[in-house]
């Protein structure tokens, strides 16, 4: 970036027709730099709310509810989303969802060209959080499972890392939570983004975010675990997938999988239409 | 309103003779145009209120406290009542209830004309988020009460929706027991109001409200559920009577419907008095 | 007031000559009406403490556990405190506590002539919300112990209304709890205090005072029930006495009364010492 | 402090020439006074850290979880973290952790002669709190285990003051375990100052890091209960090794004692790195 601003410096009194060439790709390079910074910051804030969060599942998960219930979970999600903002939204505006990303693409406020650079980080960051957590829990799910890592079944492990349904719900009634939450959740981070132009100090956003999760956490998380966010899905669930889950992470619940990817970004969109 | 704006602008050098009849109209058009968009505020205020409250009380009974216990509740309706106001209190002031409308009323700071069209509202807002709850927590009431929607029993679903005292209560201790716990929220809420005048910044009520109602959920909710508001109370219970509960909602713990309608408006009272 | 008010206004070009006699008699007027207004936001700020703390024993107890648990309760004396502060410490200083009293009189910061109107009307505060909650939960009490109001055994209820030590506490280790509990909580307030001359904005103080309350409720409240606070203790206590509970109340414990009245001042002038 | 204030104020005129042998001495002087109030600022910081901490797990272990959870003790370190910071970081900066000085040193932002004076005071704090939390629960502890302090077995409580390993834990694990949640930790505290230059008001800073180590606490605390600070760890276990646990808290869980020394500046390092 330094190179492209002595370009820029130098360039300034010299007229633009010399630096035709060089500086366009100069400033292609400032571009990607920009983006690979935003980048980053959204893989290392995601990271940073599924380490929290899916560790908070693993915790209450492995030891049985003995140290946490699932309000320490909540707590954990909720949390999570305050320091995954923290650390990210100096350099990316911390969307750290995919469903939000698209929303704001609807709104006219983030480049469609940035869309899926931001989603393939933010399904990384997530990623790299449950192989740390898979780490970290080596032992304790060891144990807990027996040795076996199963999908479903007394000791399933594998809702420690993504979301599945509850016995009772249908494919549709799955859909609808996952509508229905993401646009409260887009609702809140709206109002309070709103909030923000008069009043709400920015310091105080990730903490009220944070307590948008975890309402919704306490309020709307038992049928299927309030993923609301394709990223904080998918990424976990290819971890699981490919240290030794297996294949059964994507048929389970009924072929599952494709429910918290896809309705959140049309919940996000309702949220944002309402709002 | 941009009419109404113009026409100000129009008429305020060429003197009032001439706009009188147009103008009136419009001024008409504009104070109800403002009052419509206050009955919308309060009446999305409650719904998300609502949305989250007696999703809470849902998820705790419908999974037999594994996935929440009673302080969830509290904090549903505690961080409830915080979005509610961050979302409404820009245009109407944020009521949210009829016995603090009510009070306003008596205090001189809130027309008494408005009034029915803010009960109104907020009672519709109570009723569309616990339709909103019912539709989330379909397969899940439906599995938890085994398809049989009661309001008294074992798997008793009513109560997710609206309240019902404790076995033991009494009909008068009930009463007392809500006019004390609306009481108890009015004062706490004019005391910050009060500090308001000199030092709370406004982004902080909210949240403080929300804490009001948290400690008035862990030390006065288990005789009959601290509705405290009528509107919180009678949205959902309309709904209950229409969505399949039938009759006995209004039957149930001896004719208790009244209750939480009658005595929140007399303890909102009292508290402003008190104060 | 306003009578003082104008002579001040008066005397004031005049000269003091002639104002002896009736100005000596307004100002101590003055003076009482200040104290008087003192003692009853004293009065009040206890009252709202004790209702919301006391409430919240009342409430776990009588649903053994099922309408909230220990954590409860810390959050009802926290959030007690919190409010508490919120509506008394424009008029008083919010000390709602004798043992901080009697500090700030050590410290030369209060007066002593005020001492002994401060505590009564703390004591009283704290009487009249314990006759407040044994109102509200007279139905819950009563089917809770079958009618029989005990201070002892397995369906005791005085334990709602003021503290008494586990079976394993000695009186010493009692003397010690209280002394160390009440030093830690003047320690975290006189902290707090000193940064409020720097830098805590005086709206924080009353939610940094609660969350004190709070990690003195989660680190030594099994003890025996963290009074720290002879109002706290002692009012509510009377209150069972004439309430129903008899002589048993100053009996139990071995005479366990008189710790929690003498040993937070103990404490309390240890902490500041400390400090 | 004051005769080299005043030294320095006669020098500034007289020049530099005869202030050599008597102002070296003093400034000597002044820089100890100044490591001995910083080393008591950190002394107590962690003084109040434990005390708070190993209250809580006191607490629920003696009272088998009756009055207290998990959750409890999460809290417990969190506002034992948050008042901690405040009582200290007038004077000290607040580290209350070796690894957090080790960091800091590493930074350059803090000097390596003061390191070991920190670090023999923060342990210092730490032992003085145990042997707080010691008496305060000697009826508590001799009642739950019998009199007989073992650090094994069912009644075991010398879990309350220092951490061990859960059985299922490899030695391995643990190091992993340690140096993930304190790089977590280093994350956030970092975050969270790189903020507080531009906008995170100080006052704040003390809460937010007690929420950091409550969702380190939600979501890692279960394998081997989250020590993340080696004061945090030897000073308690010193305390259990002289108090009559004996030389078992240093065998326990294959020689575990080593492990929340070495990994928790491991992980602050490589948290420091990351950011």
């Amino acid at each position: 970036m330094t190179v492209s601003q002595l370009l820029k410096a130098h360039s300034w009194p010299d007229g633009v027709e010399e630096s035709s060439g060089m500086e366009r790709l100069l400033r292609k390079c400032q571009i990607r730099n920009q983006l690979v910074r935003e980048c980053l910051a959204e893989c290392l804030g995601v990271y940073v709310l599924i380490l929290f969060g899916c560790g908070s599942v693993a915790q209450v998960t492995t030891t049985q509810d003995k140290k946490g219930q699932y309000l320490s979970i909540n707590l954990g999600f909720a949390l999570g989303v305050t320091f995954g903002v923290f650390v990210s939204r100096g350099v990316s505006g911390a969307h750290l969802n995919p469903a939000v990303s698209l929303s704001l693409c609807f709104l006219g406020r983030h480049s469609w060209i940035k869309l899926p650079f931001y989603i393939f980080f933010q399904v990384l960051g997530a990623f790299l959080a449950a192989a740390t957590v898979g780490l970290q829990y080596y032992d304790a799910i060891q144990a807990y499972s027996g040795g076996e890592l199963t999908v479903t079944g007394p000791t399933a492990t594998a809702g420690i890392f993504s979301t599945y349904p509850a016995d009772y719900l249908s494919v549709w009634g799955g859909v609808v939570d996952q509508v229905i939450g993401t646009a409260a959740l887009l609702l809140c981070v709206l109002a309070l983004g709103d909030q923000r132009n008069s009043s709400i100090p920015h310091y105080l956003q990730p903490v009220l975010v944070g307590a948008a999760v975890l309402v919704i956490g306490v309020s709307m998380g038992s049928n299927s675990g309030y993923a609301l966010n394709p990223a904080r899905d998918l990424g976990p669930r290819i971890f699981t997938f490919v240290a030794g889950w297996g294949v059964d992470v994507f048929k389970a619940g009924g072929g599952w999988w494709w429910v918290p990817i896809v309705a959140p970004c049309v919940g996000a969109l309702l949220g944002t239409l309402i709002y």
